[in-house]
Formats: structure tokens, C-alpha cells, sequence
């Protein structure tokens, strides 16, 4: 692994000053842009190395390896980078057909109405349901 | 503008510590993801007055309407809010069909192919061409 981190193409990222870069999932059939989340080198090389999305969590400062406890894994298909080298696009096959946590298609439900944000899109599993222990 | 910088629908909007959040524009007919870039209070405010994309350009450190050079305006169709509230999604149409300053579609016109990063994206129009004073 120690080797694969290395890498070259890891090395052409131009990563933040927390060592971090934006990546967005993208439903590689729908097109729908499921989340917007972290990586960090480690989860990149993870994430290309296990074919499957790996983030690294702010909020609990540890990897991520989308899905591991609702299942709802996210297969990786394409990766891209950007012109400045600072974001990650993933083309993704996203199992259960639902990324978000709230039991949603999408991480982006909210829609802006007017001077509101509106829920737009519905419910397709019961959190309860997904993340029963 | 300092009314509309007070609104709750951007109060609501979990800034990051340097006030900015990460916006993704997706081409509303194509599904394309067109680029990701960074807006501040104000440049979300000015995106949806002004019905078009206005970044905060983290190089510059000023405001950046989206084709004010170029011409390739991004017009906003709808804005999306994530469940963490800290990233936008913008649906918009693309004017010129060019979102990069390469003269690509898209700014993710590089595909990791192996170890090495594959331009496979063509260039639309010449830069030269685009950015002509």
C-alpha cells in the first residue's frame, strides 16, 4: 500500500492544505451527482486499488469506505480529475440505488424554492431500516 | 445585496471556516459535470439574483462571474443543497457548450487510465480563440 501511495499519479493531485481534495459521485446510468465528499491520499489510492469509493470523513477524521455499514457501496467505473488538479470525479454504480444516508436517492434533495429549500426528493428505504444493527 | 446576504435560505447553509463551500455545476441536458468551484456568501447570493454562476475565485480572492471573459455564462436552472448542508449543486445551461478554460466541455477531462492520467476530452475551441482581448 506504502507503494501505491507513492505513485505518480497520486503525486500530480494538487491536495489541500489538510491534505484533502473534493469528490464528487456521479450515477455512472442516471447521471444523477449523488454526494460530494473528502479524500485524502490514502482514500484515493484505496478507492482506485478496491474499486470502490473510500472518503475520509471529516467529521470522525478516519476512512470511509462508503457503504460499509449500509451496504449501500458505490462501485467505481471512471475516475476523472480537473483542469487545476483539485477535484475528483467518480462515475459510480451505486448499489441499492441510494446514496444518501436520509435513505435518498441523492445526497442534493433539497431544492431551492423561491427564498426556501424544498425536499423534493422522497424517501426510498427507512433509515431505520438501512442502518439496523 | 445586504438584505438578500441576510436571507435564512443561505443562513441555513453550513459555510466552511474560510466561508466558502464547494459548488458543482452539472449541465442540466447533457448530465455532464461541467466543473467544481468555490463560492462564498455573496457569490451564492449573486448566482441566484443574477440567475447565473458567480464563484469566489480562491486564486484571485475576488468574485468571478462565470464567463466574463469568455462568454460561456453558465445560466442557473435549478440549485440543489446537500444533507449536510455544506455543498451546492447548480443545474445549468452551459452557454457555448465550453464550462473550461482549456476550451473543453468540462473541466474533468482527464480519465485515469492505468497509473497515468489520459486527456479524453477533445478541445472544443482554441483558447487563443476564446480569451482574444
Amino acid at each position: 500500500m506504502k507503494e501505491a501511495i507513492n505513485s505518480d499519479w497520486l503525486n500530480s493531485i494538487n491536495w489541500g492544505d489538510d491534505g484533502l481534495i473534493p469528490a464528487i459521485a456521479q450515477d455512472k446510468d442516471s447521471g444523477r451527482v449523488l454526494c460530494l465528499a473528502w479524500m485524502n491520499r490514502e482514500a484515493l489510492a484505496l478507492t482506485v486499488a478496491e474499486k470502490r469509493a473510500v472518503y475520509w470523513s471529516r467529521s470522525r477524521q478516519k476512512l470511509w469506505r462508503k457503504g460499509e455499514e449500509s451496504g449501500h457501496i458505490q462501485r467505481l467505473d471512471e475516475l476523472r480529475l480537473d483542469c487545476d488538479k483539485d477535484a475528483i470525479l467518480l462515475y459510480v454504480t451505486q448499489q441499492g440505488g441510494i446514496a444518501c444516508h436520509t435513505g435518498r436517492v441523492s445526497c442534493f434533495y433539497e431544492k431551492l424554492d423561491g427564498d426556501n429549500w424544498q425536499v423534493v426528493d422522497p424517501i426510498i428505504k427507512d433509515p431505520k431500516d438501512i442502518y439496523k444493527k
